[in-house]
């Protein structure tokens, strides 16, 4: 349904690297409409942002200034307009946000900071909203939000603020190991090996240095011992995620842990976590980004602009 | 030079996954002739093993059969015949040659077997014939040899047997994640910097759990410090040797250790190994799989067939 009852109130943009996702809000953070595109980031040329999102937003709009939130890769140095990143230690919303010029003056973008750690070397991009989304969700929150994804952001939160963070890129590295080693031939499958993934997660966690070891022992157990593709692929992710898991582990042991992002991946963390006596709460990835873009309007109507 | 200059006694082939090299051989080992072309194991179907093979040596041949002995993937099920494993603990050449059927009865052709361990379970193909060779030019080695490559093998001699080995599949992933992943914006460069490389060598060995941490903070240091793609290039590989050396540190601590591969990765390796405190030698891969087709075929001649 693109076309919503009555006009909005304003749109959230949730601007990617690959896709492109506008909602119908209205004043209080209700969703009146959705409409998503492959207009990612990494299709575009700067020129290319406005008539991507006009093509998307068009028939929400009156001869109203419209407010629009967007979030994400749009705001890095290939997207629309730079937002410069905040810095650690700083709460998740930071107030600069960035007004990309626009032909239609109808549309009154503003784009959310990124946030960047200077030691050790990190940044994020997109996951500070979902982080504001579930902290306006969840006020008063204080532990650690992981929020699996290709990058897989570890980030630790005091008093409503990031103060450090940690990424992974275990789903990067899954899908290039997967699709582009020797691994290709052994683990095609789309089914699962709950056991195999959990042992094969133990196995790295208590023995980090052993991964490398272990990768090409899959190939040879399926040409020795016919490992099948469920079992193998199974525990090519429990080998990844138990590394990550290793190397995060002061992030996650005795902590808070919430996380957040599609219902397959924050599954699969849940029970690695588990496995270890570390029970996570789990929000959902998409939930959270419209409460944060929502919590971004609200700030951005309570103050002069 | 396609012609020797006398016909050759035998001929030598190195049958990989992606190349064919032949050699024209006189009875003490000498090289008279080669020839190389791109058909390997992976780009043949069965029926085109032997026209690739005849393309490359009919000028070498007269009306008499002429032995060749082969080694490599043209051995493996999805080759030529396949050359069903020897299993450890076992010397680096089997007598169980293999012979595929051919149309051209001159050609001789005797296949060296690959080599298996059970557990953990381990494979290689050609590596045997390359350690054959090593052994052959240093009757008496006891000690550790190491192969690296795409899949870098690490492989303990006693008493001229191979006892166990270990698969380490270095190449193959440095490949996948500097081409496939996000650090494919960082490190492309054919540049080099010995002492991020040591540095970051030394940082994963020590804490091998860090390197999934460590790998993303090269794009932030791209991005929030301008890390330059010589250096990150150097640390990617640095990070990924660094947790091949601690996954194998019980076959290279205190052990002689041999490299045995093509000169700029034997002599990375080499420097790892020394900013270690853990000396090695290097030879030529070149030489030692000659010596160690030729060392098969002197045992050919040597036993009735």
């Amino acid at each position: 349904m693109n076309r919503p009852d009555h006009h909005p109130d304003w749109i959230a943009v949730d601007w990617g690297t690959t896709h492109l996702r506008a909602f119908a809000m209205d004043a209080t953070g209700a969703v009146l409409a959705e409409a998503s595109s492959d207009k990612g980031m990494g299709s575009l040329d700067r020129a290319g942002f406005e008539p991507a999102l006009s093509d998307l937003i068009t028939p929400w709009l009156t001869d109203a200034p419209m407010p629009i939130i967007a979030c994400g890769m749009v705001g890095s140095r290939q997207g629309w307009v730079e937002a410069p990143y905040a810095s650690t230690p700083c709460p998740p919303l930071s107030p600069d946000m960035v007004h990309p010029e626009v032909t239609d003056a109808r549309l009154q973008v503003s784009i959310i900071p990124g946030i960047l750690q200077a030691a050790p070397a990190d940044v994020m991009r997109g996951e500070e909203t979902q982080i504001a989304g579930y902290l306006a969700l969840n006020p008063g929150y204080t532990g650690v939000i992981c929020l699996p994804g290709t990058h897989t952001k570890w980030v630790e939160i005091i008093a409503g603020r990031i103060t450090r963070f940690q990424t992974v890129m275990t789903g990067d590295m899954f899908a290039a190991l997967s699709q582009h080693t020797v691994l290709r031939h052994t683990v095609q499958s789309k089914g699962w090996d709950e056991p195999a993934f959990l042992h094969a997660l133990s196995q790295t966690l208590s023995q980090p240095e052993s991964l490398p070891a272990r990768l090409f022992g899959l190939r040879a157990d399926h040409l020795l011992n016919g490992l099948t593709p469920d079992a193998a692929v199974s525990r090519l992710s429990g080998y990844l995620i138990g590394c990550e898991l290793a190397a995060t582990r002061e992030y996650w042991l005795g902590q808070n842990v919430a996380l957040i992002g599609d219902g397959r991946l924050t599954a699969l963390y849940a029970a690695a976590l588990a496995n270890q006596g570390a029970p996570a709460e789990i929000a959902d990835g998409n939930t959270t980004v419209i409460a944060g873009l929502t919590a971004a309007y609200q700030s951005l109507k309570g103050s002069p602009q």
